[in-house]
C-alpha cells in the first residue's frame, strides 16, 4: 500500500535528481574549504538572497542557534514572537549555547503588535541586559506569511536601535510564494537568514545561513565549535543545489495541494479549518473526534494516511512533494467517511 | 535640608539598633560554618517561613538566581510572569548562570491567567526543553500582593507536574501585611523563597534563601561557585536579625504612609493614581508633566524630594522607613504646587 | 596531474560503493525515527562495540561534545590529557555548551602518569567542582595507541569513584589495529565511545556515539538541542554502513603505507622521524627546511603532494585510503630531492 | 580557653577600629551609586594600585570570576597555572558563568616555565578558541611571591599578543611585603587586579576589583548580573578603609609570626617544613603523624589550637592577625610534645 505522510514537509524524500547529483558530486574536505560543490552552493544561496555570503549547516535548528550565537554576546536579550520555533521547538538551546535570554512578545499571524516591539527594546539601565537581536519567522510556523510591510517595519525599528535582525526562514520560499515576491525581497529586511534545503525543498539534510561576509566568517568558526564542521559535505550540497534550482518552483504544487485539501475539509461538517492560518502548505483544523485520537489516527493509517494530532482534535496537515492529488483526495474521503 | 527619598525602599538606612547589633556581633568564618550569628539568623528565617533551612545571600538578585541555578539543570525552561523582576531587572542572568530559558506568561496583578499556566508546562517531545521551575513574585513589583488562592493554585499545578515553585519574595512581608496573613502562609505554597532583609526591612545588605534542607545544602555550594561565600558575615546577619525582629511590624507604617500619599495625590487633578496597583508601599501614578522630566525632578529635589520617573510622566513613589509623614506631606504639597 | 593529500585522513573521498549505497539508500525522517538505514547502522555500531545503543552525529567534535554534555551537569570538572583533541582542537566548546571545566593532566603517548589521575579526582569540599567525567583518546592524536592495560586502569579508577569514562575514538579502529585487538576490547573500558565514519573509514560525513541505552536516549534529545537532529540521514548512514563493513579492514593498508613512508623518510638525513609516535597511520617528523615553509610546501604541491607543516619544520604526514604506494613513494622521492 | 586558629587568614576577626568605622559609616544605596563610603574606598584602592578605577565585590572568588567574565567573551580560553586558586578552588565557576575554557600550565612557585606561556597562546586556526585572558596569582596560594621580573615577562608576552592579564591578588599585600615593593609595582603588570580586604587585612567581608575605567564600568554591570550589586555597602567599605589604612602595615607581624613558627617547627624531628614555599604568612609542612589525623587535630584542639591537615600529614599553618606570639609558641610546644 502506498502511504501519504501529512505530518510535515520534513518527511519529503530526496528526488531522483538529488540522488543522481549526490552520486556524481565532486567533493573535498570542507573544513579545509576544499569542497567545490558546497562552495558553489554557498555562493548561489548568497546571491539568491542578495547577501554577501552563506554557510551550509546541518539543520534549521543548528542554523538558527548559530545565528543567535554569532550575533550576540552572552547575557544579551533576544526579542522574538511567543509562538515562534526558536522559543517553542528548539529544546531551550539559546540559553545553553549562546547564553542569551529570550524575551517573547505576543504575535498575530507572526507579526508583532503595533508599538509593542519598541517597548521591549532595552534602554541603558544597570538592571537591563542589552537587546542583542530580534528574530522573526517567515513563513511563521503558525501557517502565515509575514507581509513585507511588517518585515520592513521591524527592520527599521531594529536598525534605528542598532540591533540586528535574524530571519528564521525555514520555509522562506513558501513565504515568498504566498506573498508573491522573490525570497530576496523578504531577505532584504534581515541581517541574517536561515532557510532549509530540506522540508518542502526535499533535500535530505541541510539548511543555509546567509548574511554579510564578516558575519558568515564568524559563523563558520562558531559552526566548528558547535560540531557542524563537516568534511565531504559536497554530497549534501549537491542535493541542495537541486533543491534550489528545481524545487523552489515546485512549492507551488504543495500550496495548491494544501488549498485542495482545505477546500475538501471545509465541506466536512465536523471539521473546522483555520482559514486565518492558510498562507502556505499547512492546513490547521479542529476535528470533532468520533473516537479516541489513537483509534482515529490508526484508522487513517490503515488507509496509508499518516497524521498526528492532539487528543482534543487539533491537527496540522502539511502538503508536501510526496502528497500528490491522489493522497490529498484519499485523506479528504477517508476523513469524510470516518466523520459521517 | 533633610531629604526624603521616594525612589525605592532599597534606599533605607540601617536603623540605630542595627548599627549597634553589627558593632557587637559575634562572628566567625562562615565558609567554615563557624559564624554563630549567621547560623542563628538562618535558623530563625527557616522557622519564620515554616521551612527546614535558610541561607544568607548578598542580594535579592543573587538569591533568585541561586534558586534558579539550584532547582534546574541547564537547558530547562522556567515559567514566570512577563512583568516579573527576574525577567525584567536581573540583567539576563538566568541564561548566563543557570543556562535556562525563561518562558514568560502575561499576568494580571502578578497572577497568571486561568488555564494558561497549565498550557505552558512542557510535555514529552524531542523538540521541548523540560519545564524545570515555576517562579512567582509576591509582592509583585507591579505593586500587588498575589492572593493565597492563586499561590495555592499555582503550587497545585506545579506539584501535579512534579515542578518546583520558587517565590521571589523580595517584599514578602509587605505581601503578608497586604493579605493579612503570616508570611509563612504564603511560603507554604513555594518550595523555595527568597526574601530581602534590605528594602523595607532596612538591613544594609542581604537576602535570605529558604527551602528544604537538601535544597539549601546544594544552594550553599552553588553560592560558593557564584562568589557569595562570605567570611565574617555575622556582621550583616546581626542587622538581619533586627530586620526580622523589629522591622517586619514596622512595615505597617510604610503601607500607611503609601496610603496617605495616594490619598493626597488623588486630590491633585493632574495626577492619576493607579489604584489597581495599591496593595503595598508603592504608589504608581501618571502625572501630566508641566515641564520636562528633568526640570520637574529637579524642582522636587530642590525641596529635598528624590524621585525618578519617565519622560511621559509615569512615577513610582515608594514609602519606606525613612519617609515619615512629614516627607509624605511635603511631597504631596510640592506636587500640588508644581502642578497648579 | 594526480594529487596525493597527506594533510589528514579527513580528506578521504567516499568510495564508489559508498556513492552507490547512498544513491540507493532507503530513507525516512530520523527525527520521527523513521529512517531504517540509520536505525540499522546504529544497531550495527552498538553491536560492533559491545554496547546497547548508538547514535549518528554529524562530526567527531559534535559527538565528543554531545557526550560531555550528556554525561555531566553544568559546573562539573572533566579530566583529560593535555594533548588531547577535546582540549586543543574543539574551539573551547565544552565550556560553552556543557558549561564544564576541563582539568588537564600531562600524558605520555596518550597515557596518564601513574598515580596522577587519582590525585585529580575531586573529593568533597565546598571549593571543588565535582569530577563528572574522564576522557581518554584512543588512538591518541599524537599518533599512539593507548594500551588496553592503561584503558583498564583508567576505567577502574573512574569506576571506583563513580565517574563515567568517555572515549574519543575518532580513530578507534586504527587503535584496534595497532593493538591487535577488536575495537570492542577497547570500548569495554569506556562508558561512551565516539568514533568517526569519516577519516580513515572514508565516509563523507558522520560519526557515531555509542553507549548504554539510557545514555543514548538522553544524547538523542541533547543532539536535537545542539542542532544535530537530521532528517533523511539514511543517505549518510548508507555510506557509514560501507565504512563499517568494508573500510575497517582496509585501514591495514593505511598503516602499511605509513610504515613505508616512515621507512623511506628515515633514510633521508635531514628528516628526523618521531618513531615514538608511530602506532597508526600518522608519521610525525622534523625536517631541516632548506627554504621557507611556504616555498617548501609549494615545491611539493608542484608535484601533486599536499602537506602542511610549521615554519620550524614539524610535519604530520597522514596515510589514508587515497594515498597509495605510488603517492607515498612520490613523497619520499620528492623530499629526498628537495633536501639533497 | 583562648583559641588560636591556624587554618587560614580568612578567619580573622574585624578589628575594633573596623567595628567602630562600620558603626559610624555614612551610607547610601550603591546601586544608585549614592554610597559615599564605598565611592571613597573605590577611589582609594584605585589610587593605591595606580589604576583608574575600582569596584567593591563580595568575595575573592566573586572578584576573580567577575574579572574573567568582563575580560572575555564566551568560548575564549584562559591561560593560568595548574596550581592556582581559580582552577582549583573556585568550584568550576569560570565555565559556568563566563563560559570559558581554562588552559592550565605547570608552574614553579607560581611562575610559568620559560618559553611555555608563549606556546599556549592560540594562533589563528578554525579549531582553536581565542586566548582571551592570562591569569596570574600573586602571592601564589602555594606560599610564594611571584617576582616582579616574572610578572613583567608575563605582561610583556600578553601585551605582545593583545591579551589582557588578570592578577588574582587575594594576598597581594603579602606578596608586596615579601618582595619588598609597593603593591602598585606588582599591579603595574596587570590589567585588572582582585585583592581581598578580608583575609590578612581583617575586614569581615569584601574584595576589590581594580582596573581601568572602561573595564570597571563593564564589571559594574556584570556585578549586578552576578547578584553582587549591594545596597548600603558603605558599612563594609568602612571596614575596608581601615583594612587599607591600618592593616597593610600589620601584615609584617603575620610574616614574622610565620617565620617564628617555621623556625620552631624546623627543630622538631618529625616535621619537615617546606622552606621553598615560605615567602608569606603560610607554613606548609609534612608531619609524621603518630596517630590518626582526627585524633591529632583533636589533641591540638584540646589546647585551643585549630588546624586542618590531610591524613598523610600535610599541613598548612597560616599566621594571621589573631595568632600572636603566644599562640604560635603554644602550637610549637604542643606539636613538640605530641611528636616526642
Amino acid at each position: 500500500m502506498r502511504t501519504f505522510d501529512f505530518r510535515s514537509d520534513t518527511v519529503t524524500q530526496p528526488t531522483p535528481n538529488m540522488r543522481k547529483a549526490m552520486f556524481e558530486a565532486v567533493v573535498g574536505d570542507d573544513v579545509y574549504r576544499d569542497d567545490p560543490t558546497v562552495n558553489e552552493l554557498e555562493s548561489k544561496c548568497a546571491a539568491l538572497l542578495g547577501k554577501e555570503a552563506a554557510l551550509f549547516v546541518p539543520s534549521g535548528t543548528f542554523g538558527n542557534q548559530l545565528a543567535i550565537l554569532t550575533h550576540t554576546k552572552r547575557g544579551d536579550e533576544v526579542i522574538l514572537g511567543d509562538a515562534c520555533h526558536i522559543l517553542r521547538y528548539e529544546v531551550g538551546a539559546a540559553a545553553v549555547i549562546a547564553g542569551v535570554q529570550l524575551r517573547s512578545a505576543p504575535t498575530e499571524k507572526g507579526c508583532f503588535y503595533p508599538g509593542h516591539l519598541e517597548k521591549l527594546i532595552r534602554g541603558d539601565d544597570i538592571h537591563f541586559p542589552e537587546t542583542g537581536l530580534i528574530c522573526i519567522e517567515n513563513a511563521h510556523s503558525g501557517g502565515n506569511a509575514v507581509p513585507l510591510e511588517h518585515m520592513a517595519a521591524v527592520y527599521k525599528i531594529a536598525g534605528d536601535n542598532g540591533i540586528p535582525v535574524h530571519l528564521d526562514g525555514a520555509r522562506l520560499f513558501n513565504a515568498a510564494l504566498a506573498l508573491g515576491v522573490e525570497a530576496k525581497a523578504i531577505a532584504a529586511y534581515a541581517d541574517s537568514i536561515m532557510f532549509c534545503l530540506s522540508k518542502g525543498l526535499c533535500a535530505p539534510i541541510g539548511s543555509m545561513l546567509v548574511g554579510n561576509r564578516s558575519f558568515i566568517e564568524r559563523a563558520r568558526k562558531n559552526r566548528k565549535m558547535m560540531g557542524g564542521g563537516l568534511r565531504q559535505v559536497g554530497i549534501l550540497a549537491a542535493a541542495g543545489r537541486i533543491a534550489i534550482e528545481e524545487m523552489i518552483p515546485a512549492l507551488a504544487d504543495d500550496h495548491l495541494m494544501a488549498n485542495r485539501l482545505a477546500a475538501g475539509l471545509e465541506k466536512i461538517p465536523k471539521i473546522e479549518v483555520q482559514q486565518a492560518q492558510r498562507d502556505i502548505n499547512f492546513v490547521f483544523c479542529k476535528i470533532a473526534l468520533p473516537m479516541p485520537l489513537e483509534a482515529f489516527t490508526e484508522a487513517l493509517s490503515a488507509k496509508g494516511l499518516i497524521v498526528t494530532g492532539t487528543p482534543d482534535g487539533h491537527f496540522r496537515f502539511v502538503a508536501n512533494h510526496d502528497t500528490p492529488e491522489e493522497g490529498v483526495d484519499l485523506l479528504i474521503d477517508t476523513l469524510k467517511t470516518l466523520l459521517s
